[in-house]
């Protein structure tokens, strides 16, 4: 654990930072193993550069810790405690996801401070997974590719998108998942050419298509994964957009390798599309980090000039949606290897008919 | 809807703002029926006191609305687009949930402008349900109220805490509720001693008291309700803690009706609670707004001062908890009415041994 805190404190230095608010509960997890749930109580971690770190907990959710700890009561004036921790002379980084209840009365107690955007500092040391969350990561995938292997056992005409989510939940909690990572996302025909589709009570036709995206978390991370599949039968312009699809998943799979850039891979997905004429129906990013949370910071899109390092897990997820038709997706978790990658997922992504 | 803008830009008004912007996905749901969840990407609403308000939406999210909007693409620089609609000599309204990863940007850009927590301008209108409001709310404490019947006749020794939590979840699916409003709370025993308990795999077994703290959503409103029951036998000190819980409860809700401080209800049922000698061991507020999320803007407690008005949805939850032996907690939720309350929970407060 300490270990964590030392690689921080590193990127902090390397930016000219002494002292940051971390708020993030999954960062704070990942540097102290605490994990409380405040709600809409402060709870915050500050990290100085000189290791005197300090926990501020309301008396509701703290706990023992060997940190040092600042106790408060509702009521009581916590924005002023932090304040006093705070050297007013130097800059002060911020969590990402702190929100304007707290950082603006701290501004207005302290108006020469200069705050600055922080949490690459710990963001970036998140997206380097160590042994130990390179197995739970590969657990949780496991349990995804279990389900949804059930699923597509389980799917028949005339079920709604709804009945099969509930069942995919239910198949998640036997396997010993602690829950989902996300809300899982059942699109039947038309309603997947909406990317951002939620699973409704649309019942399933003959020759529609099933886009299922899901993901369960288990001890603490997540999975992620989608597939696309077909009812009873797949039409000329199906089965011509599922293999454009698959074949952007694969040929991105295969460039990955530490000092790729992320947006390379990107780009090479987006490529296949466009060359097979589909390049404007491709309407997302290719991939996004994963960890503790489904979505972690980083990105694999265009916008992302990062490279590859090993151990990375991302997900490389093209998709074809064409409105009012259909819509594919085939999306992986990815871990990044010393020479390339290992795929996270193992339910074949041939074409298949239920 | 508008109708609801207008208040909104009255409550401006009266602090004296003219422009304001709001991020939470509630609160923006609730002036324009637009529902988005952007994930981590940038969604909001600026408020103009003139009424010429804009969304600004990304593609991958953003949908037609008659509201001005401003569309941007991942990559662009939106927070600039922001800062242009925004009259730099006034001073400008923020959203208490907004994030860091925006508001630091903006003042980035923009050091001489003015911000102000200003969510309360929304809250305070978000606090008074109107009548639709009031008969979503009532239906979703209904499928409650079924719910909890039935886990009730459900729990039997030796299940666990986690069985009897998907039992629920499972049932307010059948009762046609959309989902959970929060994680069910099931404590057996000595895990009740303590509130913010995490449901487990714990047993129960004879003897021991359960807990449930449970709500669902449907079509957009939250319930939320506590019962404690005891399986089997009740010992003397149980009974007698759970009469005085019972008694806080029903005291506290006696006293409702337009004008009381919500100070004083709490105040009064703790009251009864410490006189009884066990003061210490109610370690939490009375009670919380509740709407379109399970906990919104305002409490009942010692530190809110407000005043009842009719129309408030809360709820009234006093409990005793005592380390390493059991705890107690009843909670209702309340509407305000013209002269008192309506209890919206109708499950009986009776001591129940199952």
């Amino acid at each position: 654990m300490n270990n964590r805190i030392d690689r921080v404190i590193e990127k902090m230095r390397e930016r000219g930072l002494s002292q940051m608010i971390v708020s993030d509960i999954n960062s704070i997890c990942y540097l102290t193993d605490i994990k409380i749930y405040p709600g809409e109580r402060l709870y915050a971690l500050l990290l100085k550069k000189d290791g005197k770190h300090t926990f501020f907990f309301n008396r509701l959710f703290g706990r023992h810790t060997d940190f040092d700890v600042v106790w408060y009561n509702d009521g009581e004036d916590i924005i002023s405690e932090i304040n006093n921790r705070i050297d007013p002379d130097l800059p002060l980084g911020i969590d990402k996801e702190w929100p304007a209840k707290f950082l603006i009365p701290l501004l207005e107690r302290n108006s020469k401070i200069k705050v600055l955007l922080a949490s690459d500092c710990i963001d970036d040391v998140r997206a380097i997974k160590d042994a130990r969350e390179i197995e739970l990561m590969r657990n949780a995938s496991r349990i995804n590719d279990e389900v949804i292997t059930r699923a597509m056992a389980y799917v028949r005409t005339g079920m709604t998108e709804k009945q099969v989510a509930a069942f995919v939940d239910r198949e998640y909690l036997k396997l010993g998942a602690d829950g989902n990572s996300f809300g899982t996302d059942v699109s039947f025909g038309a309603n997947a050419a909406d990317p951002h589709h939620a699973t409704s009570d649309y019942t399933l036709h003959e020759g529609e298509m099933v886009l299922i995206d899901m993901g369960c978390i288990r001890k603490g991370y997540c999975s992620d994964m989608t597939r696309t599949f077909f009812n009873k039968s797949v039409s000329e312009e199906q089965e011509k957009v599922y293999y454009i699809v698959k074949k952007a998943n694969e040929y991105a799979e295969s460039l990955i390798r530490p000092g790729v850039k992320l947006s390379d891979l990107d780009k090479a997905a987006r490529g296949i599309i466009s060359d097979a004429g589909y390049g404007e129906y491709f309407t997302h990013r290719l991939g996004h980090f994963i960890g503790r949370t489904v979505h972690e910071q980083g990105d694999v899109s265009s916008f992302n000039d990062n490279v590859c390092v090993q151990g990375m897990i991302f997900s490389i997820e093209p998709g074809i949606y064409l409105p009012g038709k259909f819509g594919v997706r085939i999306e992986d978790l990815v871990l990044v290897t010393e020479d390339g990658c290992e795929v996270l997922n193992h339910v074949s992504k041939d074409l298949k008919i239920i």
